[in-house]
C-alpha cells in the first residue's frame, strides 16, 4: 500500500487545548481510499522541527499531509518553511487574491495587507483554491513524493481533501480499484463475531480483506476488495455478503456506514413517519443525536427529558402507584413513559429509556447500568432490560443505541 | 522548560477508528505541571517503526511517555519493544499478578495463561501498578531521562498519570514551584479581548505568563507563575487578579476552570435551586449537557423538548397567535416557553432557547444562526438575541453555552 504521513502544525493540540480530530478523519478518509497511514506527527510553529519532521516523514512515506500554520499571522510559518525545504522563494498569484476577494465580499469583511500576504505562494507549487477560505492549498512533488499543506480549520481541510486533494492523490498514486463494502452488526462482542463468522473469514479470497471496527454497542464489518476489474470485485463481495446474512440474519442493522439516528430518520423519512422520546437516564442525549442531523424537524416532535419522578408523573402521566411499586428503572415505567410521550406529541413512534447512569444510585437489585428501554407505536409497545457496566457517560451512549436500535428492530 | 514527547502505538488511530483524545488530556495535564510537549507521534505495532521513534524522541526530549500496545495479545508488542531498546529481559514480577489477581476477583473473571502473562515485566525497569487494569505501568531512566509505558485505555491511562507518572516527573525535574490561575472571560472574541487587556499584560512580571485559551463563547485566561515561594508567587497573581477583576468586571465568568455547565450544577446545588430547560434549537442539548454531571438529578428536574410548534403550543402552551405573529425564533415565544416550563417542572429557574441551527431554515430576516435565549425566574424573564454564524453543530453549541452564562448572569 502507498504509505501516507500527517503533519500537524501548531500549539493547540500540544498544550491539550484541542483534540487532533482532523488527523482521524483524514485517515480514516485515506484509508478507505486504500492509503496507509504509517505515522502521524504534532509539532510546534518551530521552522527546525518542521523540516526535520518533513524530512524523515519523506523517508518513510510517498505522502506527507500537513496541516495547519498558514494563517496570515507571524506566528504561521509553515508557508516559509516549506519554500526553504523546496528551495522556493513566494511570488504573487493573481486566483489566489481573487478568491480571497470572493469569500470576503460574500462575509462582507474589509480586506487588509495581512489576508492580502495569503496570495503570496511558493514558485514551486501547484496552488489550489480553498474553497472555504482563504489561505491557498499548496502541492509539491519531488522525486516523485507529493506533499501538501492545508489549512487546519477543519471544514477547510475537509472540503480540500474530499474536492481536490483525494482525488489527485488517486490519479497520481492508484492504479488498482478498490470496492468496499461495510455491514454494521449489533448484538455480538467483537471477539463473539470473530469465532461466530470464522469459517467465513477463512473463506475470504486473498484479494479480499476484512476490518472489525467496534463502536460502542455496534462492530461494523468493512470488506475491502482490491483488483483491476470492479464488476468483478463487486460480485466477488456480494457473494460473500449473501452467505455473511445468511450467517448473521437480524443482527446485520445495516449494509452502509452511517451513525444509527441517521439509519431512523432516514426510515422515518421514507415511511413518512414521526418520533418523540421520553428520557429519564439520558437527559435529553437521544434528542440531541437525532437533532444534529440537518432536516430532522421534518420526522421529529420532541421530547419530554422526565429527569424527576415528579416530571414522569406530572408531564407524562405515569401511574404513582406503578412508579411506587415498580420503582423509575422498571418496564412498566418505561412502557408508560412512551405511549404517553407518543400521544402528547402526537407521532407515529416513540422511545422511551430509564435507568441508573452512575456512578451513584446503583441498589443489589438494580446495580449501576441497569436500563429500560421501550418502543411504541400505535400497535405496539415493547420494552427491553439492559446491563450495561460502564462509565456514566458510556451508559449513556449505550442506551442512546440501543435504544435507536430496537426503534429501527420495531419499524 | 523540560521537554516531553508523547507517543502513541496502535492501529486504531492510523486508521482513524478512534479520535486521539489520550494525548490531549495528557498535553494538558502536563502543561499545567510545567512541562512542554515537543512532539506527539502516533505510530503502528511495528518494532522498528517504534524503536527509530523512541530513539529520535529521546534526542529531542528529557521524557517520553508512551501509550498502548500493552494487552495481552499478539498483535502488541511495546513490552517487547523496549526490552530490546533497554537491553532488557523479562523476568516474572508477583507483585504484578496480585494485582491482576485482585481486579480479577473483583470482577469475577476467571485468569488464563494470557493474562498471567502480563505479570511478565521487563527486568531494567521500575514497575507501578496500575489500579484500574491489568497491564503494568513500566518506568525506565537511562543517561538521565525517562520512558514511561502506559496503557492506551483511557481511564487506565488517566489514573496511572495523576496518581503516579506526574508526581515522580515532578519530583525528579521540577524544582521549581509552579502556581496557576485560571480566569473564564465571557463577552469578548479573543483578539478583542487581548487589546482590552494590552496594558495589563505588558505589566506582567517575567515571572508570570499569560495563556489565551478560547474555548468557544468563553476564553480562558491562564496566569502561571514560576517561582520558588508558593506564598511570594500567589500573592503576586493575586495582585494582578485585582487589577483585572477591575478592568474585565462582569465579563469574568470565573476563576475557576470548569465547564459552564458546572458552574451552573454547582451553584444550583448550593443555592437549593432547580433548573428545567425548554429547547427548540438546542434539541435537548442543554440537558444532555447537563445530566452528564453525577448528581445532577438534585438540580435538574427535566425539559420539554419543543422541535415542532404543536409540542411548543401543545406540551408547552405557547399562544398560537403569538407563534403566528412572532414566528417561533422570537422573544415573545422563548419568553412564554421559559416561563411555561418553568411551572410545569415545578423549578426555580428555567432556560429556554428557539433558533435556526442551520444550514437550512434561514431567511433574510432571520439567517441561520439566529437564536432568542431566554431564562425566568420566579422574579423574572430576560431574552437576548444571538448572530451565530457557524455550522449547525457549532450554533447549537454556542447557543448551549450561552445559555448557561445568561442563567448564571440572573442567579
Amino acid at each position: 500500500m502507498v504509505k501516507v504521513e500527517i503533519i500537524t502544525i501548531g500549539d493547540e493540540i500540544l498544550i491539550g487545548q484541542i483534540v487532533d480530530t482532523n488527523s482521524a478523519w483524514m485517515a480514516e478518509q485515506l484509508n478507505i481510499a486504500g492509503f496507509e497511514i504509517a505515522q502521524i506527527t504534532s509539532v510546534h510553529d518551530d521552522a527546525d522541527h518542521i523540516l526535520s519532521s518533513l524530512d524523515m516523514a519523506l523517508q518513510r512515506a510517498d505522502i506527507v499531509l500537513i496541516t495547519g500554520g498558514i494563517g496570515p499571522t507571524k506566528d504561521d510559518i509553515t508557508k516559509q518553511t516549506l519554500c526553504k525545504y523546496f528551495d522556493s522563494k513566494l511570488i504573487f498569484d493573481q486566483s489566489v487574491l481573487d478568491n480571497i476577494e470572493r469569500i470576503f465580499n460574500h462575509l462582507l469583511y474589509r480586506m487588509n495587507e495581512l489576508t492580502r500576504s495569503q496570495a503570496m505562494v511558493p514558485d514551486k507549487c501547484q496552488v489550489i483554491q480553498n474553497k472555504m477560505g482563504t489561505a491557498p492549498i499548496t502541492w509539491f512533488e519531488k522525486d516523485g513524493k507529493v506533499v501538501v499543506s492545508m489549512p487546519g480549520v477543519p471544514h477547510e481541510m475537509k472540503n480540500a481533501m474530499t474536492q481536490d486533494v483525494i482525488p489527485r492523490l488517486e490519479d497520481k498514486f492508484q492504479s488498482a480499484v478498490i470496492v468496499h463494502q461495510n455491514v454494521l452488526v449489533h448484538g455480538y462482542p467483537e471477539s463473539a463475531l470473530a469465532l461466530k463468522i470464522e469459517d467465513w473469514e477463512n473463506d475470504l479470497p486473498p484479494h479480499i480483506k476484512l476490518a472489525y471496527l467496534p463502536n460502542g454497542r455496534v462492530v461494523k464489518l468493512r470488506l475491502t476488495g482490491v483488483g483491476d476489474d470492479v464488476t468483478v470485485l463487486r460480485a466477488a463481495i456480494d457473494e460473500k455478503l449473501e452467505s455473511l446474512k445468511v450467517l448473521l440474519g437480524d443482527a446485520i442493522v445495516a449494509l452502509d456506514d452511517v451513525p444509527l439516528e441517521k439509519l431512523v430518520f432516514d426510515k422515518l423519512l421514507a415511511t413518512n413517519k414521526t418520533l418523540a422520546t421520553a428520557e429519564s437516564c439520558t437527559g435529553g442525549n437521544i434528542a440531541h443525536v437525532l437533532t444534529l442531523l440537518p432536516g430532522s424537524s421534518s420526522v421529529f416532535n420532541g421530547s419530554v427529558v422526565a429527569y424527576s419522578n415528579d416530571v414522569k408523573m406530572n408531564v407524562l402521566g405515569v401511574d404513582p402507584q406503578v412508579l411506587a411499586t415498580h420503582g423509575a428503572v422498571s418496564a412498566e415505567v418505561v412502557e408508560q413513559m412512551a405511549m404517553s410521550v407518543r400521544v402528547l406529541m402526537n407521532t407515529d413512534f416513540a422511545i422511551a429509556a430509564s435507568g441508573i447512569a452512575g456512578p451513584g444510585g446503583g441498589t443489589d437489585d438494580k446495580p449501576v447500568g441497569s436500563v429500560w428501554i421501550s418502543v411504541s407505536s400505535s400497535e405496539t409497545v415493547k420494552s427491553k432490560l439492559f446491563n450495561f457496566t460502564s462509565t456514566r457517560e458510556q451508559n449513556i451512549e449505550r442506551t442512546t443505541q440501543e435504544a435507536l436500535i430496537l426503534l429501527l428492530e420495531i419499524m
